[in-house]
């Protein structure tokens, strides 16, 4: 797997949910010290290559003189992220966001705003790749990931386990006056479609965001933003 | 101005901002009938090109099928905007967003929250092309949007007119217990600077988002969309 751009590389390397294998430096960049320094400390292999060779490999094409290769991301399990000691549990289940730019998005939301994992499918949906790691903001590094074979299945095991699971649909509940409290998921549908009906069955409630506009579809990790704020402002109130 | 995609498109042929001059439509793609209608009885010159003509001339590389050019952009005036018969006002004022694609998320944010207008600098900052009008959803076409020279000297009328204006900041006051009611206008900074610290130092008051993480720094529209969700929600409860 490749990560480039400054950010997300410097998060990688203080990161343990990657491994750094090697890192291409652009030749005469400006400013790139002290990361060449903290990946030598760490015994990583330092290529310095010409511009036009990093434009070359380069995925995301803004690498920022800065490319590396790591081994493929590690997941966290769905256990991993259940098994919290204190304070409740706060979850986000993506059906099947299939934008890299948006699941970076929403991963780098999660992880401001404290959730404690994030679940997405393994088919027909973005999984995290360079693209992904580089629009986060180094944000995978730090919120545990799992990837399942089914959401469904997943939100019956959470349900086994008392968390309330909630589901963002443009004709839920008002956000606003919805009950919040305890342990909570929220499940975030696809960009086009939102959540399918199946998956929306399952949930213990839908909300929605209020909407005054006339095109009124507000991006998936903008909503997303919006009602983690919520969940948070009821939690820290 | 070029317009790409079906949804700008849309929005833009119902839309009082924004006069289509000439739609270029892709040969043999499906779906694009009721456009091509409504594009007709407005009188609007139609072309049919290749598919390769319209990836030539596209500059978001998204075209769908369709580009129409456009009259330039028609900005509001301050004034415009400030000009509300009823009900508090709520002004968005952009501290020199450089991202096309972070205006377009604030237009499409702010028109679904219901903000009066957007503000924004005509110096080093992005102004409305099609790549944002392409990211705000067609939002561009339903939302005041007025550009100023000096968004100080904007400051200081809306404080003249008993507007509160409230500074996005990292410092700033927990926005869940900031005093948010009354007229408002809500500056947001730079993607990398924030606000400017003249422009700060004019503001009424700051506030802060709570935030968990590591990585601590929330996308410009998402940011955006939490804070004026907030006021919204003080506004509707």
């Amino acid at each position: 797997m490749q990560i480039e751009g400054r950010n997300p590389i410097k998060e990688a390397l203080s990161s343990e949910n990657t491994t750094i294998t090697k890192l291409c430096v652009q030749k005469g960049a400006h400013d790139l010290q002290s990361i060449i320094d903290i990946a030598r400390q760490k015994g990583i292999r330092i290529d310095f290559l010409d511009k036009p060779r990093l434009d070359s490999i380069s995925e995301t094409k803004h690498h920022q003189g800065l490319i590396a290769y790591a081994e493929n991301f590690k997941y966290a399990s769905v256990d991993d992220i259940l098994n919290k000691k204190d304070g409740p549990l706060f979850v986000l289940l993506l059906d099947n966001i299939e934008d890299p730019h948006n699941l970076g998005s929403i991963i780098r939301v999660g992880e401001c705003l404290g959730v404690d994992g994030i679940i997405i499918p393994n088919k027909r949906a973005a999984t995290v790749n360079s693209t992904v790691i580089k629009v986060s903001a180094g944000a995978t590094s730090y919120v545990k990931i799992a990837m399942v074979n089914n959401i469904n299945d997943v939100i019956r095991k959470l349900k086994d386990n008392f968390v309330t699971v909630v589901c963002a649909d443009m004709n839920g509940e008002n956000i606003y006056n919805a009950h919040l409290d305890g342990d909570i998921a929220l499940v975030i549908g696809n960009e086009g479609d939102g959540v399918k009906h199946l998956t929306k069955s399952l949930c213990d409630k839908t909300v929605a965001i209020p909407q005054f506009g006339k095109v009124n579809s507000l991006n998936a990790s903008v909503a997303c933003g919006i009602i983690c704020s919520e969940i948070v402002r009821r939690r820290i109130k």
